[in-house]
């Protein structure tokens, strides 16, 4: 009979339900499809190609599964690494995506990402990004098979401004997407923590209706599951089948810190779980308890994740780990073998996207998405062929994506001799450097100016230009005494407050400095009530008057929603000072004009005498101008000497 | 001035005290030594070469350096991988080195090895093994820097009868190499736990005479340190301390069960660890506290192990693993960052070996020990510039040791363009493919055939070939006691033993079937003294006599020194069965002839009726036909009917 191309000889590892392995064997393919496996004498004597493709030396086997990936991101490859993941996540990923993330991204990105994993070796990937249309459209050209899902979220995406506009979005493009032989659409809620539950009531609905998948992180960190468990009362998996939503086509990302009872409900729904080994090491997210999962019955694939968390799309590296890391964990050597890793990455891979019927392992019937990997190398010499088992390790051991010498998809060839066909390699090279340049300069940008780098995490607020201020040094409480009794002076309200300030310095003095204020108010029954706040302060431009300082300067603050740490990270600043003080404050009105009058006690550092400040803001230089006349006035009153009079903040004693 | 090379362009990674990065930088080599490294324009100005290597899109970085690797064993790569530790070594690695490790094996093994090394970027390498005149013979061939070390067993090894032997050779060893310009000379006592605490000072004081390194496996797998603990008192390194062994250049490979108390010791003695995270995963000994060794000040280097353990040498991805494993242990995503990580492969690398006064850096005086990575690769789009720490992140988190262009050591190339120039590749691979099949052929046969099995643990003895025996099923006691008592029945001892019996059994019958026994005689006091043996039986030829039976078959018994699990998965059996009883077993002459008589209870499985054997074992056919006839005698004796003789074994019941 006549095929359209023949995989001949090198040892075909077909992981059908026998696993079985043949030496001298070959594979033949026609209209898309394998029609016959066996011993290559064999498929000779039945089938004859318009192409034979001589695979001595080599293996070909099934193409890998990476179930869990974010294409476009390999557009952020490198950009920042070895951060908190709150630094990397909310100071640069986001303000990034939020800046760059457009239909263009993800073409050039999916595009970038399909040619690195066509070279190693992959021919199905679950993706979850925005413009998934865009990102649908280009791995269909490119001739991968993708389940391809939408994010949808809470919060505002780069491509929706609400969630109702990404539910829209999403239905159009399953609608669109349904019937196509190389793509599969889905539904990406992103997460229970960043959807709502009507979010997930809704995506689970619209899965079930067009029968498509639904792909959600779950359980990637202990600190989501617990803030899930305080929220929800227990565990995520357990909440989400109580809420119906455990239906349909899921597949559940990381599954790190997933509960035995967890692992039992994924079972039971038939439920798989994508295992990406790399991200979860890098961003210090745990190991997965794969064996708890496969002895529970969960399949579980092999994912990558995006490249900005990994920082590849290294099927094979995913493997080795998969394999290795139960070992080190367990301190059982014979925990998760070769061949399981293999399985992962094929057809158990295959099986948590619903598609096992078609692809995953070398068997008439499917579709031939099929590799071919050169075992004709230094670092796999020599070979031993003891027990199939060789070939299994020889694959997770020692193979290197490098290795993946052609790729075909539904019989189609995407790399010949590590050859792409389908890409323009060096085109998307350029364009992914030209977009990498952009993001270098805005992120420099926004490094050396410390006001774009606070804007950048939100929610910032710029106050007034000028500040008018004084300070004086006093033995006692006599002279502000004086002044608050002053008929001149009407006090509008006090508080007192427990201030400690943590200061972010920088050797450059173009860059001002940031403040981090515990600012704690003492109430009535002396509780404390406190608040954590952000202040930058941009380059000072000073001027001095006689008795006060007008000082000029771009000054933005923020409610501190984030740890001291975060900040510290965050900022990396040359040094860090600390003031810590008690301080009684006014607000005190002279001759109708606003001032604040602050009376402080530092005990750190140590002075034994009060320091009290009298400060006003404004927009305007003139105004400016005229509140320190005012404050010359207030001195003269509390008959303050101008050797009292103390130049430098606190943050230089 | 001239210059020999002028690696020209591309971003210089010098690992110098400042970690200075030169984008557009240049490395001036005369001589085999860096003589300028520095912006391209600036070393151009200065130097002019005879060649000007283009090294633009590409980073040159100091050539990486692993700190424990066993260099033949790639010639075992792969043979037998997800097993017991013991049984990988004891069932495998030591039979088939015993076998076939020779001057040749590691001659073989070393080029192997080698040629894999250069190829992922390696210019230095610390070597343990046996014959390792041989392996630094090669490798100085080859032209790469090598610590290598006499491995010294108390044990015989390959090489060596006994450790004086050892001890003579590593003596001569290190006078010879001692001054070589690539090769340092080294002692390898193997590890605490395999010499006697003579060989340990007698290396000890041999390192300190010659001034050379001495390789020492310690705490490598918690059994180990466990054994150690109970046997010495207290943990290795404090033991070693003690003993005044913690003296001149040592290098602690694998380290992963130190307590602080030890790395607080290494620290102070400037001794450092290689750790092997890959091999350290596979073999399930664990991860290393690498933080805790580097915040105690300890210097740690990175290795691959041996590639039996690996499998493969790739430092690339040791770097990224010993970045990637603290985090996910951690949950700190900022622990051990990508930069670190390059230090452990390059500059603290030279340092566990005493060698970074003359590499691990590209600095002016230093050897010309020099790599060329390449990132103009899919994997590596787009590159980021943001700061420093994004080169290192491509080096760790990305880079793929296939990337390496070039490769130089001492000025010298060994590779260009991935092209080897000092390996005969081709001829390297064949050679090791044909010694791979000669060990296939070892094992698969010995895999057959149960005996060659059983001998490759060591420590057996063959029984007679012949064994006569009856065996019959009896009411009650009665008939027993009669023949004991009978005047031509002589009994010579008698004992009580409870035995548990444990099967493997093959589908082949042409295998014969193995016994684990636990025999427990029972002291005249009721306390139990237990036994552990044993029992391979061949495949049998039976005659059946009117009265007893005659079995040739070939039968092995040894004690068994290793646990029931360990045997199970040794020989892998098809089905297990237990069989339980208590034995009465008497030894007696009947006629002058030895008999041995025992009556069997059993209680798994079940019977109410006792069993009765009279048994015989000869070498010689026609002594067996004399026994048959004897055994028929005592048989009347008893006035035992022939429906009573049970022709089956306990096992087949």
């Amino acid at each position: 009979m006549d095929a359209d191309i023949l995989f001949a000889g090198g040892v075909v590892v077909t992981m059908d339900a026998r696993r079985q392995i043949v030496r001298d064997g070959a594979v033949a393919v026609r209209d898309g499809r394998i029609v016959a496996v066996g011993k290559l004498e064999d498929v000779r004597a039945h089938w004859s190609a318009r192409e034979v493709r001589d695979c001595g030396g080599c293996v070909v086997m099934p193409g890998l599964v990476n179930t869990h990936t974010h294409l476009p991101m390999s557009l952020l490859r490198g950009l920042v690494d070895d951060l908190r993941l709150d630094v990397w996540l909310y100071g640069y990923m986001l303000p990034v995506e939020r800046e760059f993330t457009d239909e263009r991204f993800c073409r050039v990105g999916t595009l970038l990402s399909c040619a690195e994993l066509i070279r190693s070796g992959v021919t199905c990937l679950a993706d979850m990004y925005y413009y998934e249309d865009t990102v649908a459209e280009t791995v269909a050209q490119v001739g991968l098979r993708g389940v391809c899902a939408e994010t949808i979220m809470k919060i505002p995406t780069p491509d929706a401004e609400s969630y109702d506009e990404s539910l829209d979005y999403a239905q159009r493009f399953v609608e669109k997407w349904q019937h196509h032989p190389l793509i599969t659409p889905a539904f990406g809620p992103h997460s229970i923590y960043l959807c709502t539950p009507e979010i997930l009531h809704a995506t689970s609905m619209l899965g079930l209706k067009y029968d498509v998948p639904q792909l959600i992180h779950i359980a990637e960190t202990d600190l989501e599951v617990r803030e899930l468990v305080e929220k929800l009362g227990e565990p995520p998996v357990v909440w989400m089948q109580k809420q119906g939503l455990l239906v349909g086509k899921m597949l559940v990302a990381h599954g790190v810190h997933l509960t035995d009872a967890e692992m039992r409900l994924l079972a039971e729904r038939h439920i798989g779980v994508a295992h990406n080994p790399t991200s979860n090491l890098k961003l210090a997210s745990g190991i997965a308890r794969v064996m708890a999962l496969r002895g529970s019955g969960v399949n579980v694939g092999l994912g990558t994740d995006g490249c900005a968390s990994n920082n590849d799309l290294d099927m094979f590296e995913e493997m080795r780990l998969a394999a290795l890391l139960p070992k080190g964990v367990s301190g059982d050597p014979t925990a998760l073998p070769a061949r399981v890793a293999v399985e992962m990455a094929t057809l158990e891979g295959a099986r948590t996207l619903y598609l096992d019927g078609e692809i995953g392992s070398l068997e008439p019937g499917k579709w031939a998405d099929i590799i071919v990997v050169n075992l004709d190398t230094v670092h796999e010499t020599p070979k031993f062929a003891l027990s199939d088992n060789n070939v299994y390790s020889q694959l997770v051991y020692a193979a290197k994506s490098a290795d993946v010498r052609d790729v075909a998809v539904a019989g189609r060839f995407l790399m010949r001799d590590r050859e792409l066909l389908t890409i323009d390699v060096p085109a998307v090279q350029s364009d992914a450097e030209a977009m990498a340049s952009r993001i270098d300069r805005f992120l420099a940008a926004r490094e050396e100016n410390l006001v774009d780098k606070i804007v950048g995490i939100g929610g910032v607020e710029q106050q007034e230009t000028f500040e008018v201020q004084v300070k004086v040094r006093l033995p006692d409480e006599r002279a502000l005494r004086h002044l608050l009794g002053h008929k001149d002076v009407n006090v509008i309200r006090e508080s007192v407050r427990r201030q400690y300030d943590t200061y972010f310095l920088f050797d450059d003095p173009d860059k001002g400095h940031v403040r981090y204020r515990e600012d704690n108010v003492i109430q009535p029954d002396g509780s404390l009530v406190p608040r954590y706040g952000l202040t930058l302060r941009g380059p000072t431009v000073e001027r001095v008057y006689e008795n006060s300082v007008i000082l000029s300067r771009s000054r933005f603050s923020a409610v501190a929603d984030r740890s001291l740490r975060f900040y510290r990270e965050y900022f990396q600043p040359d040094r860090i000072k600390e003031v810590n003080k008690e301080r009684r404050r006014w607000r005190v009105q002279y001759k109708g004009v606003d001032f604040e009058v602050n009376a402080d006690r530092l005990f750190r550092p140590a002075y034994d005498d009060l320091f009290l400040e009298i400060k006003s803001r404004t927009w305007s230089a003139k105004d400016a101008l005229a509140k320190a006349g005012l404050i010359g006035e207030m001195l003269e009153i509390m008959g303050v000497s101008s050797e009292q009079i103390v130049r430098k903040e606190y943050v230089d004693f």
